[in-house]
């Protein structure tokens, strides 16, 4: 099977969007100068996992900001055609976390980007995340989509690092097992 | 006023409890050799204000670990007596946040502790929190007593520094105000 992989960012108070999905107090807060390594970790994976709000948050994005293949989990859109522009870049499907992760081992995978907060959660639950970098925005939006939710059991993790940037932005390294 | 300051333990996912108080998460993570800079910051506050629910939490600790005079802000305890053996020690009061700060304004007071998380929220929301020191622990506990809440703007904050400790433990340092 792949392993999972989580580079996400979120506000201090443990959200990835607003209620609405924007992001804007985050983009406020980037750094261009600042290298946060999300380059380097995407040219380190072989493809990405999301759920259907993340993708509806970049759909609209042009250019298409990712050059890996990526599956978004939906029932809503498994129903639906992929936009023909992203032909051949993204795909539908309504799967299971270890169905997803089976079917892109068979497709040769083995280090997949999971990303958002209801598919992050989903993949932990079912023990597919193996390091997750979250990066700590100095801001308090107060609502918005939880990166975490609730879990059946204590999740420990193992911190690997911490880096500060100038820009006030904290981003933490952890290995999922404590 | 006094001007009050946060220093508390979160989980990653930012509870400071669990949903029946206990800490256990937080306790089985400590690390007795490493100095997290508590006692640094109680011997520089004045006094502490909490919340009925960290009240509770601490009463039964035997000794009491405050050496600064505790003003519990609860509707429920300033209808009853202080235990005695805590009688000169804490006291029980039924007030906002800005008349608590006015009150220990009166006795004195300029830097306050400011502890739990419904207390901290609503001293965040009337604008006297200064700083906040928040140190994270390695795990997900899922469900609890978070540390923020709902607010009724973004509250902006400017990092200070972040230490990385052997334990995994990670703590930054806050102003509030961006």
């Amino acid at each position: 099977m792949p392993t999972g992989h989580v580079f996400i960012a979120t506000s201090l108070d443990g959200f990835i969007a607003r209620p609405d999905g924007s992001l804007d107090w985050l983009l406020s807060r980037d750094a261009p100068g600042e290298d946060h390594g999300y380059t380097a970790f995407i040219a380190d994976i072989d493809g990405l996992v999301m759920g259907r709000g993340t993708y509806e948050a970049v759909a609209g994005f042009d250019p298409w900001p990712y050059d890996k293949p990526v599956l978004v989990l939906s029932r809503t859109l498994a129903a639906t055609p992929v936009p023909a522009h992203l032909a051949g870049r993204v795909r539908f499907a309504d799967l299971t976390p270890a169905a997803a992760m089976a079917q892109l081992h068979t497709e040769g995978m083995t280090r997949v980007c999971v990303d958002g907060g209801q598919v992050v959660q989903a993949f932990l639950t079912d023990n597919l995340i193996a390091d997750m970098v979250i990066t700590q925005v100095p801001v308090l939006i107060g609502a918005g989509r939880p990166l975490f939710g609730k879990i059946a059991s204590d999740i420990g993790l193992t911190h690997l690092k911490t880096v500060a940037f100038p820009s006030g932005l904290v981003q933490s390294h952890y290995r999922v097992g404590a």
